[in-house]
Formats: structure tokens, C-alpha cells, sequence
């Protein structure tokens, strides 16, 4: 029925698990990407990447270019966020994952990024997909925020098909009628596309829900629902953020989630790809 | 902003626990209600109540009365099924949930039931909210497919305006645009519910996801998510059922998840309430 | 593929014409129905039958119990609103089309009402739909605010299977993500809905755009689609309406809007049926 | 409330006329565009722009890149569709508007197109909105199919704010629960969009409703709603068509149609821009 085969869990039946260096994605080790929305200057990523370091963090998210709905809204530091990026994760030994917007920025966000990040809002410029397709570094593919499954998993496969198998999924919600959050988190997409994919899902449970006293609920459900890692927005002063302050929850909240994540996952027989098993905190 | 105050967390900090008989529903003990989705036959009932009681369940849901979307299909035993309902919970000392339909047919279900269900197509019958309003039976409130958070408690809100301060709210699922399920299973509803109300709220993945497969992840992360019980179909020969058989699990299905549902409660801080913590199955 | 019978298209060809009296739903002549949302007082009611039927409108609309989403909103006049109803329709010689909300109200509402309108909150109350299957006076079906065209025919199904013929459709919006007005008015349901089945369908811009300014384009772009009708909101204070004010017309706009629903209506070589072709304001 | 400025009624009242060679776009005079899904091959383009054109059709539309769900799908004729729009456009005298898929093509496509086409899965491309504003051609910009009206002029903001006020909006459906048709045709967005914004809009009833017997009627239902133009897809053998033909008109289909949007046209007090008032076919 539907066209998708080379991320079909027919194609291959073993989960596809994905180096970003020598750390893996999509194993039995769930991964945490946390950071800001945006980078802003230097002394705020310098800070958060100090921080989520010493919380064990091995992933660093910031965006440098950020698609916003206003053309008046803060568009980001462009490449000087880029270079921020490069800095503070050498200096904490982050990998780093990062926006790109289109094939004219590829070529530019390339050398600064690990993980190179496709928003929700790009899902379906399928010209940009196929520039992904030929490139050598993994890419984290959102969900487009009217996307079913199906065109979801397409999606990845203009990817996969251009010859770049390492794709990992992420849920960040979809667009409904119900306005009671920003977005309607659809966990269930998780263990659907479980069924249906060997690549790896993580969650976005800061975008997914839009409300930071809802992220930790929501984190654990997404683990709960077999996803293999996390994204979440973390800010040393979210009321001051550029951008999606609401949704990002304080250094000091991640630093008390980790430890019931690493409940979560427990029982899900996974551990959590974490720096140091930093016993104190447990 | 909004307009509900009665069941608001506002006019009540503390967590509403509803008695059913000797039993207790948004305690810390979570309650499992389980059953088919009609009541299809004596053998059938009673098949499905003496395994599931034997499994340790307490509350036994079936619809007598079924809202179908056809008027060609199944469309229940009605007084027949009620009285089924009625005998098989006596035999093996289950509490009943069934559907109630409308005003009409409040006073014929009535005897039978001790948790009155209203179904999600009948949410916004306001008419027959003021009805359940007077009754003095606890009301288990699904959300409406097309209904907000808001309009969902406002919901709640009429019957407690009523008098009726026993109601248990039930997440089943929103409508969307993605078809790749039967419907949206919105779990973040459970913890936004938790922050606005003091009532309870349950989940009901089968509904909710409508694919057996998918009922184990979301039962899991429906009590991550801080759900105080489940609502499950559970069928004998799911294959045969007269309705929703595909969304029903086995009643071995059953028995191995009710172990991992109390692991995950646990991870809660929560047990489960079930007639025997049966050591066998664990 | 569906399961509706008795109102397809393949059932009946020709279009099923419906008496409301002497008057005629259904036909090539177009009917026009105008009113408040809610009957709020002798003078308010008198005063707006009066003005509509003097610029020729024969069906009246005003309801008398409002299914309103907070329990403390207004909730209609009740049975005082059907006895006003009654009054200024035997005055002025105006056929009232109101609303029923349950099967509970149906004894009530039935000797005041030409035509039962059943609302959009109701249309999966397949209960109260089999009652006003064994009704003989003719049902105003509205479509569900999350139903399909499907869904609303076998709804449709429910109340002819029940041996009664007399069923008018109304499209008055669907609930999407965009909230750029109350609701996204379906106007392709018209055709598409003209295409399966026989039932005339007739469109309410005001429910369906929930904006008084997009009252008049859509009531126009829903005759060119072909709908049989108009339910138009009207009052002569809407600025002091108890419900549905800011989507109601004012006397003077109908008055307006009347000359120009005659010239689309030649278009699609149809009438409309008023009480008299007023010159003067053509 | 909202952030666009330069798109606004408020900042010019008068309608926005853009000028395609000498052909104008949001004047009295109604555009027709017309043309098939995708250019399929010389003789499909040539035979479809010999029989438009003879029709009356000034505009040609036609795909040469085709963004499609599956990789596997016909993704377009690229450099040589482009090639084959520009020789028949000058052969028949026909504006070409076709689709740019992202900032990377906008070099290639730009000699061949008199009007540049944003698709409704880039319209919140922001990077590539920012580039066709630095455009001297004019930029038909489709709604995103789960684009809010603020969202979609937000997106014109874009490109107005780089320079190109050549915008012509172009509403093609958007993604509901409702699976009836393929899109949910927003016909409510043409009075909105004329009350927000001074902005040309253009309706695509091929697009917004998936089925071809639906073009007609809601074609009319657009003029009647206020619509400059209309986009409509056309082909000589629908059945054959590489993609949509579903929704495609047939030629013969076409010629009937323009007499009816020319009296609709006239009942708005407005004429329809065609070659030749072929007086034949009125």
C-alpha cells in the first residue's frame, strides 16, 4: 500500500543505529539532545553547554538559523551562532545538532554540526531531501506538523534513497484543532513507527507540548512508548529566551528529570547515554 | 479565563477520590477496567469476566447500548446485555461500567451500572449532563473527539454543577487529520488535566490508538504520564468480536501486561489495584 | 463502500422535495431561513419576526433551548421561548424551525415547532436520531462539527430508517487547526452532499464563519455551489444579542443581501421563496 | 495583534494590480489559469496549450519539478519541461506560471516563468521566501495546507519585506479529519484575506476539492466569494495523466465552464480576462 521500502522495517528487519562519532543513536542507550532553542550570544551557550555538561549531556542542540513565522522575529545569529556552536562544544565535548533550512545553507551549516536538523516546517521540500541524501553526516528528520506516518517515513526514504541511511526520526507534535497546547505530542507515533521503520525515534517533548511543566510527564511517556532518546529545550534563563522561553525548562529541572529518565528507561531494559553515571544525583 | 470552577483545581487543591462500592478511583491505586467493547453473548460475557477477574481485575467494562455509526451495525443487547452485565459481575464480584446513551435510557441503565459511561459523541449533550448531575452514581466523562481541554471540563463542570461530584475523566482520543490510526491518542491531556482539575482521569488506549499492538506502549506511557487508571478492551476471540475486535487484545495480552503495569506504577510511586498481587504472573 | 441506503443518490434519483406546510424544501425555489440564535424576550423576538417578514421571509429560526458550552451561559428561555416562538409565527404566518437537544425535549419542542433542528453537538445521538425517525414533522440534520460527509449521512440514515423522509442537511462548519474564524465552513459538502444523496442540503454562513462581514460572500459562494437554503442569523441589536451576537446580521444587511441571493439564484436558473418579490428593493 | 505590516489593508487600501508582461493580475478583470498538473511530454503540452489557448486562456500553468510524497513518484520533466512551457507559451501567446521547489532551483526556473509558484509544502520555506523577494517577477504564493491565514500572510510579509510586491495568494485547501475529498477547500479564506490585506487571492478548486466533477461548482462559489482568478488544472486525456489527473477537467469541460464564470464574473460587476470573447460559447 504504501511506497516506502527502504526505511521498512521489511527491508531491514535489525534497528538501524546510527555513529555521530563515537557516540551511537538508535542502540540500547537512549540519547538526550538538550540545549536552547536558539543560540542568542555567547555567554548564554557557553553557559548551557557548561551546564548540561556537568549534567552528563553529550548532545548540544542550538539553533543558528531559526525559520520563525514573523519576518519581525529574532531569525537567529546565523553564522556567528554557528561558530559559537563549534566553540563551546569543543570545549565541552558536545556533538552538535543544528538547523538547517534549505539546500542554499547546506554547504554553510556543514562543517559546524554533528547532526544536521530538518524542522518540522521542511519536512516536505523534497529538493532539500535529496541534497541530504548524498551527504556523509547524519540527519534528524522532524515531523512536519500535518505529516501523517506515511509521508513521514517517505520522507526519510528520499533521504535513505539518495544514499544517506543515517536518519533519525523525531516527534515533535502535529497540528489540531485543539488549542489547549501548542502542539497535540503524538506519542503514539512512536511505537507505530516502531512497527513500521528500523531507524531510530526520539521525542521533542519542549515542542511537542509547547509548556514546560510538561515536559517531564511527557518525557517519561515518550520512553515509556519505546523512544529512542530525547530532545528537549533547556535555558539557564528561560524568561529571558529569544525564542520558546515557555517551553524550555531550567538547567536545574534537567538535572532532576535524568534521574527518572534513567528510571524510565530501566525498565524499558535501555540505559541512558550519559557522560558520567554521576552517582549523587540518582 | 475559562468558565468551569467546581472542577478546577482552584475551588480544590486536593485530588478527588470517587468511591465505586468499597472500591476507589483516583487514589493512589490505580484502577484497571477492562472487558469487551459489547456485550455479544452470555457465553461471551462470561467467558471474558471470569478470565479477567482471574487475572485480578476489578472492574468490568461492556456496552449494552452501542453508538454506531451505522444504523446496520451491531447495535448491542441493550436490556439483555445490561442484565448480563449484571449477573456475570455478581458471579465473579466485578463493578460494572457501561454506557449510558441518553436521558432516555438513563433510568433502564441505571440499576445495572455502578460507574455510568457517557461516550465521546455525547460529551456535549449538555441536556443529559444536567441529567447525571442528580444522579448519585459516579459518571466516567469521555472526552469528545473534536473537544478541548476546555470544553472537555466545562463538560464535567455542568454534571458537578448538578450535584454530582463523582466523575472520572477519560482520555480517548481526538480526531485529527492523520489516519494512520484510528484516532489521535492525545496523552498529554492526562498531566494538562492533573494541572487544571482535581478529578481523576484515566486512559483508554484501546480507543484511543485502535490497534491491539499499540495498547501495551500506551498503557505504559499513559501512566507515565501520570494517568490514574486504564480503561482496556479485552476480548476471548478478539477476531470474533462484533465490534472494534482489532483494537481489543487477548486476555493473555492481558496477563502479561498487568505485571508492567505495575513496575511502571511503581516507578509512580503507585500500586495497582487488582483482587490479588497474583505472585505467579509477576 | 458506505453504508447509507435509503438517502443515496442510487436509492432515488430525483431530489427529494419536503412540505413544511404549504411551503416547499427542496425545490428550485430557494428558502430563506432568518432569525435570532436565541429567542431572549417578547419584544426581542416580535420585534425581529416581524421586521424579517416584512422583507419576505417565510421560516423563522430562534432557539429556545441552547446547548451552550458553559453551564453559566444563557440557556435559553425554554418553554417560554417555544410559546413566543409559537405567538409571533401565527402573527406574522412564519414557519419556526428550532432547536431540539435530546430525546427528553422532543415532546416538548413538538407542537411549537414546524421544523426540528437537530444541532451539531446531537448529530451522533443516534438515540434521539431513531426517536425523530417515528416523528412526522420534517428534521433539520446539522452537520457534527467532526464529521465526515459519511458520518453525517448515515446520521441522516438513522432518522429515514426510521420511516421518516423529511430531512433538510445543513452544512455550518467543520473544527480545523485555523482559527482565523469560528469555524472552516465546508462549502464543497454542498456539491458533494448534492453528488451521494437526494435530501436537499441548505448552508448557515453564520455558524459557519462565526464573522458577520463573511455572512454575505458566503451566503452567495453557497448558492453558486448549489445549496437549496440559507439559515442566516439576523437580530436588530446584535451588538446586545445574549449569544452569537458578532455573527449575526443586522436587519438592514438582510435586507441587502436578499436583492443579491435573488440575482445568484437566477444564475443557477432558481427562485427564491419569499412572501413577496418586493420590487422596491430588488 | 498580528505582525505583518507591508501585506496589510492598513498600510494601503487599495487593491495591489500586478502586471505579468502586459496581462494584469488583481484588477476588475477575473485571471484564468489553466493548464495541466505537470508538463508530460512535448505533444501533452503542446496539443493542451493549442486547445486552452483556443479557448480563450491567457495563463499557462504546468509542473516541470514536481514535489511529490514518494520518491518513486513522477518527480517532473525539469530543465526540459521548462524548456517545453517556454516554446509552446511563445507559440500560443500564454504566460507561464510554474513552481520553483526551493532557492536552489530559482535560478533554472526563473528564464522560463512568467509567474513564480510557491507550493503549499514550502510556503513556510522562510530562507527561499527571503529570495523571491529579492525577484523582479511576481510570486503566486499557495496557502500551506496547514496554514492559519495569519501564518500565510506572514509568509507574503516575507517576501514583500525583501522587495517583490508582485504577490498573488492562491488558496488550494487545507488538511482536516475530514477525508471526504482530498483537501477542505477554504473558500471562507477569499472575504478574509480581502478584508485583511490588499493582496490579490486566486482560488485553485482543482487542488482544494481532489475531484473533478467538484471544479465547477466551487469554481463559481469562488467568484461568488470574491476570488480574482482561478487556477484549474486541464487535460486532454485526464485519464491518462501522469499525476492528478483525478482532479483534472477535461478540455471540453473547460469551454463549458467560462461562459458560467463569465456570468458570475458579471453578477460581481467584474469581466474575465480571456483572448477573445468567443461569443460562440456564451
Amino acid at each position: 500500500m504504501s511506497d516506502y521500502r527502504l526505511v521498512a522495517k521489511d527491508y531491514k528487519e535489525a534497528p538501524t543505529v546510527i555513529s555521530v562519532g563515537d557516540e551511537l543513536i538508535g542502540s540500547d542507550e537512549l540519547c538526550i539532545i538538550a540545549g536552547p532553542c536558539a543560540v542568542e550570544s555567547e555567554s548564554q551557550i557557553y553557559e548551557i553547554a557548561k551546564q548540561i555538561s556537568e549534567a552528563g549531556i553529550k548532545f548540544l542542540r542550538g539553533g543558528a538559523y531559526k525559520p520563525r513565522t514573523s519576518p519581525y522575529a529574532f531569525q537567529g545569529l546565523k553564522l556567528d551562532g554557528l561558530k559559537l556552536l563549534k566553540e563551546v562544544s569543543k570545549e565541552f565535548g558536545l556533538k552538535v545538532v543544528t538547523e538547517v533550512l534549505d539546500t542554499s545553507l547546506l554547504e554553510e551549516v556543514y562543517p559546524y554540526a554533528d547532526v544536521l536538523q530538518v524542522g518540522s516546517r521542511n519536512m516536505k521540500n523534497y529538493q532539500f531531501l535529496k541534497e541530504l541524501g548524498k551527504v556523509d553526516k547524519p540527519v534528524l528528520l522532524k515531523r512536519g506538523m500535518s505529516a501523517t506516518i506515511d509521508e513521514w517515513l517517505l520522507a526519510a526514504e528520499y533521504i535513505m534513497l539518495g544514499g544517506n541511511e543515517n536518519i533519525i526520526l523525531c516527534e515533535r507534535g502535529i497540528r489540531t484543532f485543539d488549542d489547549s497546547v501548542r502542539n497535540t505530542f503524538d506519542v503514539t507515533a512512536i511505537p507505530l513507527v516502531k512497527e513500521l521503520s528500523h531507524l531510530p525515534i526520539i521525542a521533542d517533548p519542549s515542542q511537542g507540548t509547547g509548556k514546560r511543566s510538561l515536559v517531564k510527564p511527557m518525557s517519561l511517556a515518550s520512553i515509556a512508548a519505546g523512544a529512542d532518546g530525547l530532545m528537549l529545550e533547556v535555558h539557564h534563563h528561560p524568561e529571558e529566551a529569544l525564542s520558546d522561553g515557555f517551553q524550555s525548562i531550567y538547567i536545574h529541572q534537567l538535572k532532576e528529570l535524568l534521574p527518572q529518565i534513567k528510571k524510565q528507561a530501566a525498565l524499558m531494559n535501555r540505559t541512558v547515554n550519559l557522560k558520567h553515571q554521576a552517582p549523587q544525583i540518582v
